[in-house]
């Protein structure tokens, strides 16, 4: 019997002898698989996902339980002995240092979280805090059990009274108190929002006030960003990212909540980011040697569905109308309950969300971009996998999602990739040869285009006249990089022979329309948005990008194509990852966590599919730039050939 | 292969894993095989009968060859590797269908758990109530989440507002609301003590506002008793008890603390409780035909140690002066993270101690009794596995604990046995033939001497002249019933002809010796602490008794024997099990439950050992009735040959 490997997601079914390495047969396959270490076991980027089937696989040191559970192995380390079906899950595809290593192209906006400003305000008073306690020992004239010696002491040596308390505190109590002879360090949570009671959470021997950290989570569809905080000191310590272990089950969140309908794809997700986000936190705790005792709490922002997944409930409702969330916001959970490998006293909180397409992640970055207390009128946008838009001042805030679709990550496009080595990121054309000008992340061979690069392409496209405002390529060039192809007619990025994959990478009339349905949903939002609360377009005084991608597109281009509006440049402003600033700012100030919530429900939310004049604005805004050039006064005169 | 065990005479048949502790599996399964040396294999006590298969027995120095061959084994040192049939023979097989069919002998004062007069008081309100909603479907301009819309139904319908909430409410949320088109029924907590705020615990699809339930649980060191409470109608419906599964570890709290302190045993303690109550429950709810998820939560009473041991916290420094307990309040705890079979939404809430040896089980003796609602200076006593007073009215009240000892509960008493089937309860006997006439439990041939029995016998002999006030046996009697024995001077009670297990059953000077110690620690518990306040015997104005066994005595007799105090016969009142009705009564009453914490905290603790005067008191109480006989001026006529 000569077994049979069947390698997902490339439907690719090969045989091999048996006993075959299972990485050997990937690599003789072509079948890519990060492995960086040479097969020897050690550097654990070979993880695959088994589907079908047995192996044989040696003891496999870097994969916790739940993993093998899950069916993860070692590619390195597995002997195929029988026919098999193995997922290649996208973190083993993707080159994950991409996602901390790029920089932003453009000046980020000083946030609220510049915590010397934070301090200044007043509002730098993180809500849990650590409080050393001298107590006096117990005698026959004095024992009153340890909790009341504990309590008696907050309230004697820091006026803290009318306490709650974390059972779990009690468990080791007696040992921890008499340690150090009744020298001992309590953590506190003055966060509790709704009783407003402080909370005994943990208790620690000796005097360890100095070591007291948190951690701020950002749960993206696609990245997972961990922040890791010193609440002693005041002060940001490091960050670490991973691609969400959910990809491996669909690459936004719609396809994720059908999965999650599935049998048991509920918990299979819940856990799946689980392990994502204790890897990173494993990963930050050793890289700052920091023992997981000394964490408090987290703070968590995603968008609803994330949240939901994250917490392990059920996100059907937020696909079917009317789109009804489970819970928008949610009460702390202890974060052992959830999965996390975090000890018993630590909880999770998470930023509250609006509705079913308006999450935690553009509530943080309401937050941390200071929107709610800004004087101006300000247009906010997040564009990540979907789009949120939130317009308004600090006396009002309306919001809304665009079912823009993941087409700017690369979603939905035929060569769109994520922003990863290889991936076209600056484009330039010829007008007159048409020939291109490309700038790869890493200045790798071209494998594909990233969202980025896909903004610039297209204006670079428009501005050599090669594509009409209708999104059409020109018949009248005399150039082989315009031609028919499987899908209809496609511009030729860059031939086969100087890419990665050996094919042509191609532009296609079908993945123009696709950007244009994007690009035209955000804008159809903005003015919708703007026409329901009373106000225009030039009313605008400021515009702020959130987002990893904000932080890279070329501002020019994105107007040019239509995706922002043509407002005076000094008017926008960027500031990168709000969700994961917003999460970090809350675990900082107890005032601003306390006041999340009703940031939240101050942001009313339409559902654009429902407000009047959505579509027209939509169809209106099919074209490039747009059907009504008087919102591009700036952009027409660009364009060749218009 | 997975080793079966079936014990007889259950026909109980389980699996186990390989190399399983025979005495483990059975406590695992619920078969209770006496033992009270926590297994180490010195007191004999576990022997089973194996009749089918082999055991991996360490050697028996306890058995006799003659026994080995007959097939006794001590199962504490058994270990199972194969399918065996085991036989828990009459002798090591506790008969537990005694703990619930014994009759108090006194009629019983009416309790404040008289659910009329709750009610007629306006005290009759369950801190758990469930309320019924009929909330409006989600629609495209109503798509809140579906929390937001409970919550707005729970203000709108029901005026409340500024709840809390129980996350694990979230998971089936959407599934629930949906079930009967919105028709809900919340469960909500208003017993927060400290936060005050209602808290949303449980939601049911449809109206089951007249289904439920709670429980109330009383921990003894020996017996565990469990009610069942309809909250929806205010009755209570059952009462289940078994014997506590940490009974295979240890009588007392001591020797289950020092146990608690060995590896594991702490864990080992905790979870056999909480089988021997999941046991419990379970039997009630199939008794009743009972829903699990139609209770709403538990109350939980016991003494100090049983309480730590329950929730898995250490009670070390309860026995190590100068006795600390870890804590005397407990917060609210999920019933599933101490190991129950109940679901998510039930939380217990456990009545407050007073210190290591006045536990919950007394403060809500004193609950149960009205004791802290009295106006006459009562003296309030509960003789179990220890003996504990409290002195006082409605403005004060004084506690103690006497180390009695088990004593009463045949501990340390050669022929001592709890009340079941064959213990000797009722003695008289002939002063001129020393002849005894006996009375067993059922009538059964006798086995042994109940606690009371111990009272009655002693009195018995004390009224014939066959003891002296010191406790020694008349040596000038022509009897064969007082004689020589191996432990020094002992009186047959019964010949081993009677008997059955064939043996005299007698009561040596030695037996005397420990009955006289634990009533004289009662006797001047009582006068020392009088004493501290001030206060004489005959200001005593009532005199409650509390627990099974105050029930089960004849009152003229403890009397007589000095073990209760000699005050005019009607100011003797009986409550029973206190600590279960004050259990059942604060399910029952959410302002009782807001009160119990103040009332255990007003409970001034003395303990006995360092209190001046104790010592003296209790040598002087070390005579029969008591060596200053003004204290017994109706008793003392009785005895011949004082």
């Amino acid at each position: 019997m000569t077994p049979q490997i069947t390698f997902k997601p490339y439907e690719l079914t090969l045989e091999v002898p048996p006993g075959e390495n299972l990485l050997k047969a990937a690599l003789e396959a072509g079948v890519h698989i990060n492995a960086s270490c040479g097969g020897s076991g050690v550097c654990g980027k070979c993880r695959i996902l088994l589907e079908e089937g047995d192996l044989d696989c040696a003891v496999e040191t870097l994969l916790s339980p739940e993993e093998w559970r899950l069916g993860y192995r070692q590619a390195c380390q597995c002997h195929v002995r029988g026919d098999v079906v193995v997922r290649i899950p996208p973190e083993s595809l993707l080159d994950r240092k991409t996602i901390t290593r790029r920089r932003p192209q453009v000046a980020l906006r000083p946030s609220p979280l510049d915590l010397a400003a934070l301090k200044e305000e007043g509002l730098y008073n993180p809500a849990f805090q650590k409080k050393f306690l001298q107590l006096p020992p117990p005698s026959l004239i004095d024992n009153v059990c340890d909790l009341v010696r504990l309590e008696t002491g907050l309230a004697r040596q820091h006026g803290l009274d009318n306490l709650t308390l974390d059972f779990f505190l009690l468990q080791n109590l007696p040992q921890v108190m008499r340690q150090d002879n009744f020298r001992v360090t309590a953590t506190l949570d003055f966060a509790q929002r709704r009783s407003r009671k402080p909370r005994l959470v943990h208790l620690e021997a000796k005097d360890t006030t100095t070591r007291h950290f948190a951690l701020a989570v950002d749960i993206g569809t696609t990245t997972v960003w961990v922040q890791l905080l010193d609440l002693a000191k005041g002060e940001v310590i490091g960050v670490a990212a991973d691609y969400n272990g959910q990809l491996s089950y669909g690459d936004d969140v719609i396809t994720r909540i059908v999965y999650s309908q599935k049998g048991d794809g509920l918990r299979t997700l819940q856990q799946a980011v689980v392990i994502t986000i204790n890897n990173i936190i494993r990963g930050l705790l050793k890289r700052y040697r920091l023992e997981v005792g000394e964490i408090s709490h987290l703070i968590v922002a995603g968008n609803t569905t994330m949240t939901h997944l994250f917490y392990g409930l059920d996100p059907k409702y937020i696909r079917l109308a009317p789109y009804t969330p489970t819970a928008c916001h949610l009460p702390p959970v202890r974060a052992r309950d959830l999965g996390l490998e975090l000890p018993a006293h630590v909880f999770i909180y998470s930023v509250s969300s609006v509705s079913s397409y308006v999450g935690g992640d553009i509530v943080a970055g309401v937050l941390a971009s200071g929107l709610y207390k800004e004087p101006k009128l300000t247009l906010f946008i997040d564009i990540g996998t979907n789009g949120e838009i939130v317009i308004g001042n600090q006396e009002w805030l309306a919001c809304a999602a665009c079912s823009a679709g993941p087409a700017f990550e690369g979603g939905g496009i035929r060569f769109g990739m994520r922003a990863a080595k290889g991936a076209i990121e600056e484009v330039r054309i010829n007008p007159e040869t048409c020939e291109p000008m490309l700038m790869t992340i890493d200045l790798a061979k071209p494998k594909g285009i990233c969202g980025s690069g896909l903004i610039n392409l297209l204006a670079a496209l428009m501005e050599s006249g090669i594509i009409l405002p209708n999104g059409k390529l020109r018949d009248d060039l005399n150039t082989p990089r315009i031609r028919e192809g499987e899908n209809g007619r496609e511009f030729v990025v860059a031939w086969g022979a100087e890419t990665q994959g050996g094919e042509d990478i191609t532009l296609s009339e079908v993945d123009i329309d696709n950007l244009m349905r994007a690009k035209g949903a955000m804008f159809a939002g903005y003015l919708t948005l703007l026409e329901n609360v009373g106000l225009r377009l030039q009313d605008i005084e400021q515009v702020i990008l959130a987002g990893a991608f904000g932080s890279f597109i070329n501002l020019e281009n994105a107007i040019a194509i239509g995706l922002m509006p043509d407002l005076p440049r000094e008017c926008f402003q960027f500031v990168g990852n709000g969700s994961l600033q917003g999460a970090t700012l809350l675990a900082f100030s107890r005032d601003l966590l306390e006041e999340e919530q009703r940031i939240a429900q101050m942001m009313t939310n339409f559902e654009l599919s429902e407000t009047p004049g959505f579509m027209d604005q939509y169809i209106a805004a099919l074209f490039l730039p747009h059907t009504q050039a008087e919102y591009f006064p700036n952009v027409i005169g660009r364009f060749k050939g218009q």
